[in-house]
């Protein structure tokens, strides 16, 4: 039977990402495709015992419904965390609980987009982003992202002269460059959009992810009403749980709240509960040490082998995160790395869906967080021989 | 600072939930406003006995990511119940894992809703679903619901006169009324579908809670590619996971996989792999039977108590779910005795709010299963006296 389907299956890009699960199932394959924090990082114990003690006090209540908002005392927590690494006087009122990242950018659009309406991100941008944007059939406008943030001129362009309804940047490592907004670029960027009403959606999956642990200051400290912050545990605790958090102005939350209510009435509040009694009951500081310092050592491990064994290849130094980007030798297709790359047993992610516009064809995105050290070394090796391999054809 | 929101905010109804759930909150109040199941009928020892299991045996991987369809051990219990209950050959792969039912009308009315698409609902029709499609724009169209189901003459005139993308019901007890369709109403309306292109899509919350224990042949036994069940387990083991489903033809999931992912990339992990656990170690059908029993005998209990009090109020005769509808007498408005009801500490839920078109203006939904009979008992005869003084003045 024909189904009438909406128009805006039409805009959806096609994705990527399923391939990719499928790709990184094989164990015969060494993937720097995805997007997966490391299993390895995983405080299971901390997790485990943080569960076992939500089951034994109150389990009918963490079992029941719950408000759409979320589980106050884990707002507060997360307000408190502002508070205390950022100086930003965020309150709980003005954060509400969702499923991971993922569902801010769904219902960000949904309560903004109108249909041919313009919107602003990176280019390259994240791909997440662009598939949830898209279903709200708008124009998707891009601003160059370089090494220390947007493209100044073009950022300054966008906002004098379309109309956008929100610009969306992931000014800490962003995926899937791996590049940083310096701090100048953020406060230069806020004096332009202070003169527009266009918001600043900042999403800040990697902020706590710096090799340096040096938080940086967001857009949203310049402009507390004109942007809104989205935030995950996903990177940091247990991506599982899909729990994240949007920090944004009361103006924003209480539509945000009847979009939220209407899409999935509230997020999973069993794993709120536990969640809040983990970070409660264990150092998260000491944690997040603990995985930057990991991550720290196989990025610098990805980015030595690449420059020792593809020195033609060039590529972004992340200062933290999860992704760096790399730009094939003059000529060669990443969509032709890939295939090659999977029968060699080493995947990688052609940059193509990051450039709504066509372009970065040339493009790679490497992960570093879910590969081991031996993992990165061999399928650095497996990597370069399809590159040298694909060169001399 | 002025913020440019999206039309379809506009659309949206003022919702009565949050109040709702403000009023359920104070102790005082006995509510027969909200839609939670008893919590006293959690399983909490055999879901905490699950979850320890889940934490003990594999937890790196129940806390990392998955594929956006759902754990497949999970979605294969799901279709072999399908199987076994009902007779239906359904399959794994024609179930997609949602956050709780409510998910499932948003992903549902995305993938089908232009603005100003056509779609029907019954009269009253659950808020859940007026609030989920309303943010698309639709046209809601109505038809009367009667005991035994919608009116045929009104479903034959909407699906042949208008073009609606589907029509959405629920079949099994249906909140707000109480109602449930006839097994000829089924059968009849299939055979009125079958000569369009509109889905129908059966919202079946509450076919695992009859009293009477025997499940009823959904439309979609009549027209396989032509419906859609969604089902949920928040009614039957817990509704603070967030774990519900959609089983719908391949035609239809392949496009909800895409919005399911642009949405949130997928469900709640962890807790799809509890409730898989749970389900595998625990006898189902006897936990079921327990709800049941208790429901049924609350049930009973407000309808003899509204019969013995309030004779001049009529009221719908569940089979089975959560909620009766009752109908005031002439000239008293339901939103005048909520107002009054709280000051005397009960609370019902005004019609009106199901009702798209305005009407249902002496209409209440009554709920039995949050309640405990003792507070049953004492709530009514809050309510007659409310009830009784209005009519007095």
């Amino acid at each position: 039977m024909q189904y009438r389907f909406a128009d805006r299956l039409s805009h959806a890009p096609k994705s990527f990402l399923g391939e990719l699960f499928r790709v990184s199932a094989d164990p015969g394959i060494i993937s720097f495709a995805g997007g997966l924090p490391s299993s390895a990082l995983i405080d299971t114990v901390g997790i485990k015992k943080a569960t076992c003690q939500v089951v034994e006090e109150d389990p009918a209540t963490a079992l029941q419904y719950t408000t759409t908002d979320g589980y106050l005392p884990l707002r507060e927590y997360i307000a408190n965390r502002y508070r205390s690494r950022l100086g930003i006087p965020a309150t709980a009122e003005e954060i509400q609980i969702v499923n991971g990242s993922q569902q801010c950018l769904d219902l960000f659009a949904k309560i903004f987009l109108n249909k041919g309406d313009h919107v602003g991100i990176e280019r390259p941008g994240y791909l997440g982003a662009i598939e949830a944007f898209s279903l709200y059939e708008p124009v998707i406008d891009t601003v160059p992202l370089e090494d220390g943030g947007p493209n100044l001129p073009a950022f300054e362009h966008l906002i004098r002269e379309k109309e956008v309804k929100f610009f969306y940047g992931i000014p800490n490592s962003q995926n899937p460059s791996g590049r940083t907004y310096s701090q100048d670029k953020r406060r230069e960027i806020a004096g332009i959009l202070e003169e527009s009403d266009a918001v600043f959606y900042e999403d800040d999956a990697f902020g706590e992810l710096f090799f340096d642990r040096m938080p940086r200051r967001p857009v949203k400290w310049y402009l507390p009403d004109q942007a809104v912050i989205s935030g995950s545990f996903s990177k940091i605790i247990a991506p599982g749980m899909r729990i994240g958090w949007i920090f944004a102005p009361a103006g924003i939350l209480t539509r945000f709240n009847i979009v939220k209510q209407a899409a999935d009435l509230h997020s999973n509040f069993f794993c709120q509960k536990i969640l809040h009694r983990y970070l409660t009951t264990n150092n998260l500081d000491d944690h997040i040490r603990n995985i930057v310092t990991v991550y720290e050592r196989k990025c610098r491990l990805m980015c030595d082998l690449l420059e020792d064994l593809l020195p033609e290849v060039s590529h972004t130094t992340p200062e933290g995160g999860m992704f760096l980007m790399a730009t094939l030798p003059h000529g060669l297709l990443s969509r032709t790395v890939f295939d090659e790359g999977i029968k060699q047993g080493v995947a990688i992610l052609p940059g193509l869906p990051f450039y709504v516009d066509g372009g970065g064809t040339d493009t790679i995105r490497m992960n570093f967080s879910t590969s081991s050290e031996e993992q990165i070394k061999e399928g650095m090796v497996r990597l370069a021989r399809v590159i040298t391999d694909l060169q001399k054809t």
